[in-house]
């Protein structure tokens, strides 16, 4: 259960500031579905409109890093912060930009030994090799 | 400083199990270059080749992402998890494997937007939506 | 569905040690209800006291913080650490002393860009300015 | 040491992004003093943009919380993370908009108090009371 | 919900892989029981087989360390981690080799005792004495 | 480097408060060493007095687990927080109560599994099987 109001479409559609997001969402990710978290930030229009302007910059403008590996980083850092529904919406979204089972058992030995080697790394404190500076 | 002793190349060549797996380690990677966290693990025999035969087999076996990608995906935890010295070590290896500096800028990006959209999703507790289902 | 029972009032009622404590919250806060975070410490009697004794310490005696800006402090550790429960308690304890809607979305901004630049500053292990020093 | 290069005064005058930034955090602040977390991320000055617009927002528009609470708030999610440069830049930012001594002991003792409960909590995965649904 | 499919029996048996996995976890343990986290790993057999290797290798082998105390460390990392589904089968775990009710109650008074210390001392960020270096 | 001032054993001496807890500090651990978290938390008398008679009552007072057992589980917690002079402290704490480097040794390969294990099941968000049910 939620610890705000989830919006319906109805709910989002009487609210100018909510209804524009709504929109772009749908119109940038070429699908009518609306995920809950834009219906949970929406109690918050500025909070959605900052939000979703960042997330529509970093996920889909063009660049260096293909949408397949933007998605697996934001799946790796949600396994790492506990976050469960960051972890189902970033699965499912790197699934449909073209991750493959081999691919999702790759980073899943990725990211379990990174939480291992760096619960070893702080037990013992191991200093910074100076061959690692910038 | 460390809660162990970092072993200098003069005491691991004396203790057989701690030089082959420094060995094996010069000779996976090309380099007479031996990072602290094996010189620190050297103390635990059996943590340092468990560790280090995991690392082996899950960085530098042929696989479908290739060493820059697993190298990200290893930094991105280290930051999530807050590890100086992990930062610093993957930091160095993704560049050594041609990270650039807008590959970089895109990867801080993500993990400055997963971290926040992590804490506000946490923060309304957001149901997960059925069409996330697996 | 806990690790441990969730004690009934009249299965606190039963027991002097639960049963003062369970007193002692409804008189401090004015109210039948006690939650069920009291209800799973009672089996462990020595840390249900110690711990309401701290709560309430901390949280009820007059100081220089107003109790809405104490629930709001609470609130934005616990989502930090990702606990649940907590933050559906502490989102109700803040609600019913005073957070508004605005409050909460500026809180929302405050914890969602926190998250983002501890993040960013791990992943350039920024050094601390010496104007920064006690 | 950082993962990269901090950048000076000069090198940020030579740069028409970096300097429009620094000018920016310098005018907004009223001081010449420019931490060094703008200095890391000048290299890369989209991140740089887009950090330094949602710090100035959330933390100097006015709204319902004042500055100090504002600043208590991010000083409590840094020191959740672990994040020392934000700890020690958010301690100095508050008590620059007047936290005392007394309110660092107040914030300090529910901080402590929140991590405590929220270990409890996890540790009994106590189920969240009806009465706190939204 | 989990992200991946839950291998029944009739699944497991139709593998050679994960079949041999499962009967060692049966024979080990001497149980029929396998608990779900081995059958969302059979997704991914590389996973499965080098995560129970290591499950076995730890958590079975003879050493200094008997098995209740074993399972209450993994216990307290569970909770300081907050792994909702870890928390329940190492507790159960602990219970099923000889965790009393009064030692689960000094393992919650030391779990939430270290969350607030660790918090206090990261919110100070106090320096490390001199005298505990190795 | 702290956020507070780290009180000398002179300034200790002025102050009633604080040298009463030094003076118990130092008969209940009969030395006369006293670390710095205490000459931090000296700032607060109230969170000094508080945390001191949480650590005496929860470490020190006679039960079902032994000073060594309740040390590593200590470390275990600190480890995972990521807290870097509690990892310390802790380490020198288990030393001095009798932790052996085999004792060591399965404790970082039970602390690095089980943050490996956290990950893995956090990633395939694997639901709780009813026989854990308490």
């Amino acid at each position: 259960m939620a610890t705000v109001r989830i919006w319906s479409d109805a709910e989002a559609e009487a609210d100018a500031h909510v209804k524009a997001v709504f929109d772009d969402i749908r119109a940038t990710r070429k699908t009518d579905f609306v995920n809950n978290v834009w219906r949970a930030l929406a109690n918050q229009p500025a909070v959605l409109e900052s939000t979703w302007a960042q997330v529509k910059q970093v996920m889909t403008r063009p660049g260096a890093l293909d949408p397949v590996t933007r998605e697996m980083i934001y799946m790796a850092v949600s396994i790492a912060n506990g976050c469960e529904y960051c972890v189902h919406s970033h699965t499912a979204g790197a699934r449909a930009k073209g991750m493959t089972d081999e691919m999702l058992g790759e980073l899943l030995a990725i990211v379990g030994l990174a939480a291992q080697t760096n619960a070893l790394v702080t037990a013992l404190q191991v200093p910074v090799d100076p061959e690692f500076k910038a």
